[in-house]
């Protein structure tokens, strides 16, 4: 089955679709489910494949989720294969995901009448900008029936191809979107007792803000909060009356962001106030941290040593405070992350995920069927 | 000679010229001059105009300047005579300054038999863009007979017309250009530690530049530094690799703008320096510090008496924390700058310069031209 | 009369008292006010000497007050008079001050029939110490009869013994003492997010206090924030409850010291907001500024002119940032507070106030019997 | 020997001594292992035991080491066996320590003839001051027959009698004394321009050391650096000259302490310059991380569910930011440190180490020897 698996990532490679166009590859995806013998639906319009694989014994349902989409990059791998869309380009590994889910949908629906339990399929679209997994949800696709635990898979090149690797707990981080706004009372910069000087006040803001992971955070716990912009005022010898910042913030836990957010609130609203200028801050979440189900991870672990044996395990020791909107099935149900090794002798291969010259070792995906179909069967067995 | 006065400033006031283009106003005052019997000759090519009055006994040479430009607003007095230009306007009275000095230049030619020295008569352009004084003592306008004193007048909303106003020393502040760069490197906002952050090192920069005021500068001294405008990065979620302030530094002395820089240098430096970053400061004179030379404003004082009465002689406490290019002058010979009330009963009589519903009560005028035509006999005299 | 008034002088400098214990420089006073012809009385038990000089014609009643009391040192300047009290020093030259203030006395009551009003003479003590000037007005100095305006001479050390020192307005600056405690929540160094650490917001708060001055006092006008100490914690590992600084604040005005006061609370109280923790800040005044009375000036400088000739009379540039208890009559009644040159040749006569070594040369003693017996007599000719 | 052990544990808690000065516990130590048929030697004077345990067959030698001294608190706990030492209590367990121990001596002596290997006893002092383990190393203790692996078991209140807690990697921090003087030049509260005031200097340094923790170390990092203790001037209304902070910082590896070294020092040092003054950081180590070897933990883990049961094996999720001096040891030999868990139902058996009122459950003591016994033995055949 590899080499019809690895032609059909070539084929995602080489066309690779940005978040929420991914008509072709569902499509592709759309047809191969049914050559499977599964009745496969589009979950939005033409984006976003979903199936149901059903055990011939009862028992639970397992969600096993790819995503789709690629980066608007312009790829520079050098490969045969490569993008055929300037300025697009699976950079994140997603043309692999989508490969595996496919390998596995088709093992397990070639068995499924041993399975004890159900097998939900979901191929989404959108995940680079975190709107898929919400869609998909609205759309139903942990309903119908209800599932009760999930997995993905993604692909990491710090780990060789050929292992997989696993974490209990904290797997990544989440993403929130933050920012904000002084306003005080501008004026001349002759006269700045007349003003109420909005730099200045963001300036001593930005100081603060550095408590918090310092003093206020667990140091045991993992955050960060990034400012990367930061704009005052348009002539030099005007005291403008608002400056404003905006940053983002990574968490591990939900509890760890309300605790950031309360923190940056606090120090917003009165570093403003100390000045006599006012403060105010938004905070939006773009999505949770990717918690790993512990009973998940141990089951994963012992099917793990039998598909591809104890010595391609990999124990991740850190989580990423990378993001990923797989976290929205994860606040629906129970479930787990995956990491895949992707790296081999090639230097390419080793480079960051999102860099346009990435390589991918092919055989990960033979890995990546054999680790996630056994899982499965094992996961339906024993949870 | 009043009416002749008042009907030169309203021409003039109708017809505002932006800096460096007072060809129509420098024309004017030419051919003035030419009825008053002397020999004018224009500045740089049609702008800026200057003559001499050769006294009839040997002396000293009084240089007195007057500035003709107008600002870049639209006029909103209501005037009869409002400006012509739209977008264009004398908000800052240099029209009456123009007028008294055409006054005084009539009073005196008329009168130059009895003159003990010479009057150098400067019809100034491009104040408000700092460039005019530059370039007219360029052209040699102190030089032939070399200026020994210069004088020059200013309109002043805060004092009421027919009153005069005086200060010895500090008069206006210098002013300089400052900016600083920080230049740090950048990243993903997930992985601090693997950049410099520019935004939070000009954030501390901010903070630590408070403490010159505050505890470098004597508390008997004035200087502000203000920094209107500060720019880092573009996106949220990227940590830029530099940060830019922008801002501008007045003081009443040579030797306190020195140290402002040097500690502002040592400041931008090593708090760079402090996070790994380079800092790298940039401080650009504007122009000096207009200070009023003791022995000239004494003469003045008698002199008023006797011209306008000692109950219109009025004493300013504090310098202002604006800037005038008059202080180019001042550079080169010792000289004053007076305050002309243009105060009355109507509230825009009281509106600041620079606004555009300004008005200036034109009684102004025969106070400033008998104040300055007498206080030049006299310093000629007594000097 | 100066050979007498330099031994009392001596006498007075080699017997000096501290603060609210100026026994025996009473008596020596006050035996002489007797000579004179007067009737002292005593302040306060046997501390401070009073006495009033009516004049001949009905006028205003000007008080002249010296301060009597020495500091707390060991005095370093070779003198044969030198201190026989080891610990016990005249470094701030009341002693001079109240060997003048003896001389006028004597003038004054010499020729009182030609007075055209009275002289409300006080010797007070406990200047240092900032008690003198409160308890001297409770226990009525001010009141029979009523005193118009108010004069004290203070030598000075920047100026040449023979001259006067006058300035209108501002002449000496405000003080209060003023603390701020932060109260955290402490704990274990190495667990900070279960602690409020009050250290690092009395560092934050110590930096944002910068702003005061730099941004909030107008750049014409002059204040002081120092801090002089701050304290917290006693173990390296482990986090304190509190942490707390104490200061001075300097003004020129009330209003300055308000808005200070003002701007301080808010930012002690909303810094330590900022962080979760609560700032409690404590300003009291330990005296108001001395502003010289403008009129009074005016008299002074013309009366100076004849007593002791223009060229000894000299205007201060700027205040001082000291602090005088003379501030208290001066919220009661209007006057001023004279400078009297006290340098010589002698490099030690130019020393600091309050140094060890510094020496007062003599001949201001003359210089300021002539200014302020004149002063005096024209004050009540002409105020 | 359940009761024997804890009659031992009950002595030993009633007889606490502090650190350096536990003679009375290594006297009973010393017999006690006499009666195990050892021969004991003194480490130090009285003061610390080690014996050998040689096995009946050749192998590696494994230390295993506890700590003897107690704490300067009074116990509150109302034990019958309190302390009769006032001022001297075991609140940190390590009477449990040396009992289990002991109990583990004994078990493995009287089986010596099946040991793989030899047991390295070590009973040392001086733990509670990071004394103890650097001198025992000093005086040979791992060096007759050279030590391969090294353990130590310690008290936990977090977990429940009956189970051990197990942690890879990082499991408790490393510790460093760290003290910055700002040296400026103090002056009079009132002239701050004639100063360079280390107070503000401190402050400024204060917050900018928040951005160490904040940006410098990776999010999935964990150290602390806390400040205890800052110090500034004696008088509110001087300047100082210095200003002195204290305190410690805590890391999961040698690394991390070093980067922090660094960054403290380029901040110390350049803030301090920033406005013209000096700083000089101190930086000591107390002592390094406690880092648990993977392979011993993993043989301990199998070992544990053989011993206790798996129910009864806990993962540690996250390493304590407290410190060990038996990180001395593992700079020498890799092993790892265990928890041992003492609470039961009461609160008081919750309180955390160090509280005057902690109760440890005394079946934490069969426990302790039966994982440790095992766990020795099973390393000895494994590793």
């Amino acid at each position: 089955m590899l080499p019809e698996l690895i032609a059909i990532r070539r084929q995602i490679h080489q066309n690779p679709e940005l978040s929420n166009h991914e008509t072709a590859t569902s499509r592709l995806v759309f047809e191969f489910l049914e050559k499977c013998g599964l009745s496969p639906e589009y979950i939005f319009e033409n984006v976003g494949v979903t199936a149901l694989i059903r055990g011939g014994q009862p028992g639970k349902t397992i969600a096993y989720r790819a995503d789709m989409d690629a980066l608007p990059l312009d790829e520079k791998t050098g490969l045969d294969f490569t993008s055929q869309n300037p300025g697009c380009m699976h950079a994140c590994g997603h043309d692999i995901h989508t490969t595996v889910l496919l390998g596995a949908a088709k093992v397990l629906s070639q068995n499924k009448s041993r399975l004890k339990g159900n097998v939900r399929l979901i191929f989404q679209g959108g995940e680079e900008n975190f709107t898929g997994a919400k869609r998909a949800i609205t759309k139903g696709v942990l309903l119908d029936p209800p599932v009760n635990f999930i997995l993905a898979m993604h692909t990491w090149p710090d780990l060789p191809a050929g292992t997989v690797g696993l974490k209990k707990g904290a797997m990544m981080a989440s993403s929130s979107n933050v920012s904000f706004e002084i306003t005080g009372s501008g004026g001349h910069a002759a006269h700045p007792h007349r003003s109420i000087d909005p730099v200045l006040v963001s300036a001593y803001t930005m100081t603060a803000i550095q408590s918090i992971i310092a003093r206020n955070i667990a140091p045991v716990d993992s955050a960060v909060i990034t400012f990367g912009k930061l704009t005052a005022g348009t002539a030099s010898n005007v005291i403008p009356s608002t400056a404003r910042a905006e940053g983002t913030v990574r968490t591990l836990s939900v509890e760890t962001d309300r605790r950031i957010e309360e923190k940056l609130r606090l120090i917003v609203e009165n570093q403003a106030a100390s000045f006599g200028a006012t403060g105010e801050l938004t905070f939006q979440k773009v999505c949770g941290p990717v918690i790993n189900h512990t009973p998940v991870i141990e089951v994963l672990e012992q099917s793990g040593k039998q598909s591809i044996g104890s010595e391609n395990l990999r124990w991740l020791e850190t989580p990423s405070m990378g993001s990923e909107d797989f976290s929205f099935y994860l606040e629906k149900v129970p479930g787990a992350l995956i990491r895949l090794g992707t790296a081999n002798q090639e230097e390419q291969s080793r480079l960051p995920l999102h860099n346009s010259g990435i390589l991918f070792d092919e055989n990960s995906i033979k890995t990546g069927v054999l680790f996630m179909a056994q899982g499965i069967v094992d996961l339906l067995l024993q949870l």
